[in-house]
């Protein structure tokens, strides 16, 4: 079973993933009490369109976007020469066209308290029959919690338990070596799942099954993140702990710019610019050699995002 | 005549680079009135060292960096895979070592009616005897100040057309065709000159002559910088524009993160992580799909940044 040129089955996929965005952005002004998402529908000249939801400037979210986008045309040059894409063997149509629909969440809190959360889903497939899901959820805080790190985890765990018994544990694995600041050798956040290229080829699920489970994620986001919102949005806060946001942020943007597939890939295929940046938050600053005190709670936060921890 | 292994010959250049960062920073302190340059040595584990020197929180600039280096070791693998790379035939032993030497700087002004400016001097050299100069200054303006673009260029013009009767025309298009956002489908600033891979097999110079002109180009840019500076300084500047400044500034991280290729070359060398990205500004913005009134300064600013300008 596959989706492309049967636009039934892709119109069903996108309007599941729509009424997931329209669902999440409800449960966020919600939470957030003040800000209201604004719609912009964009079309790319190449194939396809996109619904960008943006909240700027709320009591909670200072800045978030939750994007739709379903886009079709030529197969991008950078994809057809990926060598270890193991699906494009000798024998095999070399595809032309591609398509593409999928759901990305950034959330900047204007409260350093509560953390930056990132949420994807996508579905990319080929003409030549090739398809794939991707996805994952993961957290950025500025303080980490332990106890909000082992809370989310857990959520997650279950997610992905009902689904597989190994996606957990693989796909934790998977955003702890993609979520990494390279030249900073230190994580983005405190990970969380991540996946790729997900087909019915491996771990014995129907594509239906991928679908759901992807959605699944999907569906997860909203009730996960708000309650972590719920708990955090009225934690005071000092200035100093507003500029140690500002300098993570700053690290977000870096991770972003320079190594963020989703990013590049938007880049390269000339996306919509103000939707793929709108995961850069509002502001962000870079301070000469800022070194937290040794016993203060920022160096705390550095040490942990020094490599992975298993939070369950 | 080659720098490698000739420890007087590479010490030479670098004292004269060291003299020239001690002269820029103090003649940036002068103007200033109240930062002060503190000044980092660092080590590189692979050979080499670095003097790196910055100043924060001035009257006049926010952030801004004075970085010399020296730096040596096994060839990147990249620089060995670039094709266009002519220098590499078949004939010629592939090196195995490199040197490096230069000096970078970056200016981030507190007054958005005071550009940012960047100016980069550099030798290059390999064990197999191929090397080269590069450099260049370019201005990128929060508002485009027609006058200054015009002064800004004649005197980079001036200093060129005393080594080569095309250098600037050739350099101030380089400088045109680097300095471009791809994905903004828009210039970084208002150019200037910028050169590579400058060696005695073209334009009929000696080394000597080509380190001299690049010395001249370093020379150039404190009295340049200082004379903007001093025009500028005290002009009176609104929260909107100050607004508009944080933009732009974000604009100059996503060229700095995406496409530099000193950037590049140091996340990818191992450099110094924080003299490499002094250039990123204290403080930046990202605002969903902000656009400038149509009749303001902002729009006017950003219609001249849409395509390259003669300015002489």
């Amino acid at each position: 079973m596959k989706y492309f040129g049967n636009s039934n089955k892709s119109s069903e996929l996108e309007s599941k993933i729509i009424s997931l965005q329209q669902s999440i952005t409800l449960q966020l002004e919600n939470a957030d009490g003040k800000g209201k998402f604004i719609k912009d529908k964009w079309e790319r000249d190449e194939g396809g369109y996109g619904i960008s939801m943006v909240l700027e400037n709320g009591n909670v979210i200072e800045k978030g976007g939750v994007n739709f986008s379903s886009v079709h045309g030529k197969v991008p040059y950078f994809l057809l020469n990926e060598k270890q894409h193991s699906s494009f063997d000798e024998q095999q149509k070399r595809p032309e066209n591609f398509y593409a629909t999928g759901l990305s969440i950034v959330i900047h809190p204007e409260n350093p308290m509560v953390p930056i959360i990132h949420m994807n889903i996508r579905y990319f497939e080929m003409d030549n029959g090739i398809w794939w899901f991707g996805g994952g959820i993961d957290l950025t805080p500025i303080y980490v919690d332990e106890e909000e790190c082992r809370f989310f985890h857990r959520k997650l765990k279950s997610v992905c338990d009902n689904y597989h018994p190994n996606f957990y544990e693989l796909f934790k694995k998977n955003a702890d070596e993609y979520f990494v600041i390279k030249h900073r050798k230190e994580c983005r956040g405190i990970g969380g799942i991540f996946f790729d290229r997900l087909n019915s080829s491996l771990y014995k699920l129907s594509q239906i099954e991928i679908e759901n489970f992807v959605l699944a994620v999907g569906n997860s986001f909203a009730e996960l993140y708000v309650s972590i919102i719920n708990r955090k949005k009225n934690f005071p806060f000092t200035e100093e702990q507003k500029n140690w946001q500002l300098i993570r942020r700053g690290r977000y943007v870096e991770f972003n710019l320079v190594y963020d597939k989703g990013t590049k890939f938007g880049l390269e295929t000339n996306g919509r610019i103000e939707s793929i940046l709108m995961s850069l938050p509002k502001f962000a600053s870079w301070q000469y050699n800022f070194k937290p005190n040794p016993e203060s709670n920022e160096m705390a936060t550095l040490k942990i995002l020094q490599e992975p921890v298993s939070w369950i």
